[in-house]
């Protein structure tokens, strides 16, 4: 089991947390993920490690730019 | 045509004003719905006047506060 942090900017709301939650959570593999309007934190944890890569472009996809930390 | 205006208090992001316009086009009669975080202004227009109650209860449906201006 991995736990991997991003930072992630732009998220001003629930709804916000939401939409990167519902993509990342569309990675194969990833078994949970927690992320933070409020201090633009995403944790994401997975069997495997992932590709940073992967989970750049799924928050990309919810609208918002992630850096790994 | 009618159209009224409140201030919603709360929305920070187009998820938000996405939310607080699907209520209030629910509203029977309604034809348009403009809304916007940046200003908390919204603006219902509608063939005949509404009740304010209906929109005030569709907004807070969304999970906002309205206030008739």
């Amino acid at each position: 089991m991995t736990t991997t942090t991003f930072t992630v900017a732009g998220m001003t709301c629930g709804h916000c947390e939401m939409s990167v939650t519902e993509e990342v959570e569309k990675i194969i593999g990833v078994s949970d993920v927690r992320v933070s309007a409020d201090t633009g934190v995403l944790s994401v944890t997975s069997a495997e490690p992932l590709a940073d890569t992967e989970v750049i472009e799924a928050v990309r996809e919810a609208g918002y730019t992630a850096v790994r930390v």
